[in-house]
């Protein structure tokens, strides 16, 4: 799959928003990150003082891993299809963070293993699971394609519907084990480098994780730098479809937030798919999964928050919201010195 | 000054609000710190599940210090009268932080030097700017009491009118070169351990400031376990009148967030005045200034945030209303297990 050029944010509004941050009445540099946010919110709209987000999104990417029968998870994967059924019906972490955000929540039906829900959900559903990834593809090389495609055409939707700032979210039993993998392939790290607890295994449990992600990077090894043929050998539907919406968000020129492992691991595979797309994004918080950190690492971000979270469906990146609206609020509405009639610092010989 | 016992934020409330986060529908303890700050507003609150707050208020603690025409701030003096009339107009850092985080700004001129402006801004002023801490004291005994009964005052008028949440910030040229003081001389610091660049001193400022620290430490040295003749040696109107503030906020069993060094070293002090005040404290973020640091050590809190903020006003303790609010909408109105019919995890023998 061909992805057109990524266009880089707008460097010469992120330089107005340095300036303009100079101008405003508080010393120097003292909103910390939230000037280097502000700054890159300004890029990506093109414009300084940047605009208040008018529409938030939050997609959550929902698809089961074959490879969850083998016990990788704290959780059986039947919790995919009534996770997906409480995020719908407004129970889930997610519904809760996203309204405190401002934000509103859609759920992508990718790959659950269940029959499909009419609708929208399933609207751009792949296959009923992906494969086992210690034992076998993930995908086929037309899934993939297609679940990358979804990922596209999600992103175009969102953004044709107006949204200016997307937050991506997961869920799926045993998405973690192949978002490790993804990342432990790509950045080239050692299984035991990468493997975290997921939603919280126990030591038995993270051994048999630990030995499917040894075979599955395995089996992953000789598509390392492809990153259509790692989608396919060692991810899932559901990670193809957020590398394609993290690529397409960015070719839309839209900002992102992204949250923990499974998104950032699409994140990483979506950045060699689209160079440069990483430039719109943020990571929204520090995932304590050891495999975040690696691939945030290789993306050059920073993670805005480090609260602990460890849940997915978005809510480390949903909590991020305020902080970005916070740092748009300071550039665009505080008063210049000059307006204010305050004084600059004491200028000594 | 006489303070009743602080009375602890309910224990059964908290421990109803852990019990209840292990039967919402993510694994336990998935929220992270969340869960820890949705069990402390339940104690506060004394009910579980907690309550959205209703009524965010900000306090920004306004007063010169005479110390500050030793140069120890980059900025001059008449920046804090300045910086009131900015705060009053809308055009401050922390109104558009208070905006976004749904919370009110209410400024108190306790010391500022210069004319009082007519109403309530100046209802509980002290004096004209607080005394030169390095060589002599910043108040009287009469006015510490006075600013520390005015701090009490405000909590409770701000209560009295409906307040569930107080977030407390602190505006003052100077500010944080006493707030260093008592810092220093609470937890028995050496200086140079505690002095930091406050809004962004030269490194000829710096010399400055920490020589003013040091000959103010040398003075408060017999007052270093008398919370009140510290307030008063080596203290100020501004930071007596938060201290006042904090300890009467817990007294009216009131949440509170604390900010940067200012607000933490007059609550580090409140809990001298009132012990066990601190449980009805959250620390908001955490500051670069290493006074801060050794101040919510010693208070047993963990900031909330990291984003570098070193501006005051109570922005950083603002930023984390919303993690606040995500933590109480989470607890309160996401869906149990048994609600959504969601499996738990797998029992393996």
């Amino acid at each position: 799959m061909q992805f057109p050029a990524v266009t880089a944010p707008d460097a010469e509004a992120a330089r107005a928003a340095r300036a303009r941050q100079d101008t405003l009445i508080k010393p120097p540099g003292s909103l910390g990150r939230l000037e280097e946010l502000a700054a890159w919110v300004a890029s990506c709209q093109g414009r300084c003082p940047p605009q208040p987000f008018d529409r938030t999104r939050v997609v959550v990417f929902a698809g089961d891993h074959g490879v969850a029968a083998a016990g990788v998870s704290a959780y059986p994967p039947a919790v995919t299809a009534q996770m997906v059924a409480g995020i719908e019906a407004g129970g889930a972490a997610i519904n809760a963070l996203a309204q405190v955000a401002g934000a509103t929540v859609r759920v992508a039906d990718l790959a659950v293993d269940a029959e499909p829900v009419a609708g929208a959900l399933a609207a751009h559903r792949v296959r009923r699971g992906s494969g086992d990834i210690a034992t076998g593809d993930a995908l086929t090389e037309e899934q993939t394609l297609a679940a990358l495609q979804a990922g596209r055409d999600i992103a175009d939707e969102e953004v044709d519907r107006g949204a200016d700032l997307l937050v991506i979210g997961d869920m799926g039993i045993g998405n973690t084990t192949a978002a490790t993998v993804l990342i432990a392939a790509v950045v080239d790290a050692e299984p035991v480098a990468a493997v975290g607890r997921g939603t919280g295994i126990d030591d038995a449990g993270w051994i048999r994780k630990t030995a499917a992600i040894r075979d599955a990077l395995f089996r992953a090894e000789r598509v390392r730098t492809d990153p259509v043929g790692l989608l396919r050998t060692a991810g899932g539907a559901d990670l193809a479809a957020m590398a394609g919406f993290c690529a397409q968000g960015a070719l839309r020129r839209t900002p992102l937030l992204l949250d923990g492992v499974a998104s950032t691991a699409a994140a990483l595979v979506a950045e060699r798919l689209a160079p440069g797309a990483r430039r719109w994004w943020q990571a929204g918080h520090r995932s304590p999964e050891p495999a975040h950190r690696l691939a945030v690492t290789d993306l050059g971000l920073e993670p805005v928050l480090d609260l602990g979270l460890r849940l997915g469906e978005g809510t480390g990146a949903a909590l991020a919201v305020p902080v970005l609206q916070a740092a748009v609020a300071a550039l665009s509405s505080m008063a210049t010195f000059t307006e204010a009639g305050v004084c600059g610092p004491v200028r000594r010989p």
